[in-house]
């Protein structure tokens, strides 16, 4: 906590009950008399201010966060939805997930329908972010927290991450393993996550350390395994008859991943061998996926964790100023860059 | 429709605007003097009621459907959301999704949840469905649709399938194929799903028809792949020393079917050479698995829509009588099931 005043949250803790179960003790409704007095001995004893408890009255709680996702088929998202889920559930919250659409305007659609008090606040991940819709996440009627963009300039909470660099170190794991013929996969750049994978792509093979016989970028119509069936397909096939073959591909995110490996495979070509390929998520899918994916993970648990961190503190004190959380990105090396010779090696 | 009576929908559709525009235009509010004529101008040619309209205006709408599910892990939810989304959502309608957690107890505590007020109905796929949540299901604030057990003598609007039927039709492929040594990976047999699937497996052992050398049964903790895994480790280790090994699994869902053939790779054998292994739900993620999964498709689009059809007219007229949509099960046969030289035969 950034205030050191005392918060619902910590009311909730000091009486060891749920936060549904303290709101509803100081509303005085809906509890037992045993659980009112213990709420508020709690509270007289952290200095919990009445009117904190005016402004908790004045707010008609619902205990529901929306989780608001592009995909809801992305695991990725469901990895985040389980680790909001995970920190807002012993508060008594319930999570409930929507779609944002693919457009800026449907999500600033979704923005403007909080006004209508189903939820006390939303967790949203946009696949595009424009002006427009910054502006109406600062005007929300309830606590919005962004999962993408860091937004630190914008005075809304949010939880960003370095998919830049992550793709970067993609590149340079290839690279060492000696491949000199990369494709880059990338999902639509006019989205917030194509824009800064290709900034990553583009800043690591314009690097002095890397030389590279030949550089390919294709984009797939969304960051689906379709999608990447398809693009990766074009990708493929690309390059003058005889030419030497890409021998890596890096793709914007492990579904893409995975349709690409089915590219490769239909051209009778193997991964890792002929082809190594990455994603980025590090989702279980691609953990289980044959080959195992080396993949960039982007802390998708430790984000929704983070971000549900940020929305409890805001459904606590919607005043409270914005806070931005950063988590680090990282690669995981499975089968999917791995030779058995360079297994052997190891 | 079944009911003869012009219904909200049917206005919307010779007004030509989606279901929330109609209602907003009927209420008076939030709609503009040409999207009130032209309303009311349909509403009038088709003789929508003033009973209907005053009902409509008494109901304060959210145009808000939840679909709550066990696993919004599951890709086979995620096809039914995506179903359901595409037939709602030019009526006007948001999907939210929620987790009915594992228990009949949480399910029965989110239906209770309705009351509040948040969605206009609720399409529920219980993972245990016990009289006190039927119960609950009959006493709902707001309209219920099940996909999941038929419910011809409960008054609730229900989609099934036949996943017992599916099963049978896996245990028949594998006995086709020469297999005799079967195994059975269920989910836990307390859920509607597992309960279901074991009469299906133990109704096709048990016909006459089937000449098998050796069944097992194993049950994995959960529907998800982790689970799976560990459940095909026991069940491929089982037996006395050097009896020949299980050549066939058939498994409860697609999940449980990628964790049996991680299983089977872990012992250095192959799927489907050594293992022929099965699914059911023909999800997104068993089509493009390596082996493709011979996998039972219990319709999810299918199920999907229909429930959706009948949550419109619900939420048109909660009044109506419950109906009740079957969708069949059918076997897709893929590589897991499929040894080159069996490819070759075909």
């Amino acid at each position: 906590m950034t205030s050191t005043r005392a918060t619902l949250i910590q009311v909730a803790e000091r009486a060891g009950v749920s936060l549904a179960s303290t709101s509803r003790a100081l509303h005085g409704v809906g509890a037992s008399k045993a659980m009112v007095e213990r709420v508020r001995a709690a509270a007289e004893e952290l200095g919990y201010s009445a009117d904190a408890i005016g402004r908790s009255l004045r707010m008609k709680k619902t205990f529901q966060v929306a989780f608001a996702v592009a995909d809801i088929g992305n695991p990725v998202y469901v990895e985040m939805m389980r680790a909001i889920h995970e920190v807002l559930a012993p508060h008594g919250y319930r999570v409930v997930v929507m779609s944002t659409g693919d457009t800026s305007d449907s999500t600033i659609e979704l923005v403007r329908s909080l006004g209508s008090g189903f939820v006390d606040g939303m967790i949203v991940s946009p696949l595009r972010t424009d002006d427009g819709l910054i502006t109406e996440i600062q005007q929300a009627p309830v606590p919005v927290v962004v999962i993408g963009r860091a937004m630190d300039d914008r005075g809304i909470s949010s939880v960003s991450t370095d998919s830049a660099g992550g793709i970067g170190e993609a590149v340079r794991h290839l690279h060492a393993i000696g491949r000199r013929r990369i494709g880059f996969l990338n999902g639509p750049v006019d989205t917030t996550p194509g824009a800064s994978r290709q900034r990553g792509f583009d800043a690591a093979v314009n690097a002095g350390d890397l030389t590279a016989e030949r550089i390919e970028r294709e984009t797939a119509e969304d960051f689906t395994v379709g999608a990447g069936l398809e693009a990766a397909r074009r990708i493929l096939a690309r390059g003058p008859e005889g030419a030497p073959r890409l021998d890596a591909l890096v793709a914007a995110n492990d579904l893409l991943a995975i349709g690409a490996i089915r590219a490769v495979r239909e051209l009778g070509l193997s991964v890792p061998e002929d082809v190594a390929v990455t994603g980025m998520d590090d989702t279980e899918i691609g953990r289980v996926f044959q080959p195992s994916l080396t993949s960039v993970s982007l802390g998708s648990t430790e984000r929704g964790r983070a971000a549900a961190r940020l929305m409890l503190q805001l459904a606590d004190d919607p005043d409270q100023p914005a806070q931005q959380v950063s988590v680090g990105a990282e690669l995981v090396v499975r089968e999917s860059t791995t030779t058995a010779t360079e297994r052997g090696e190891r």
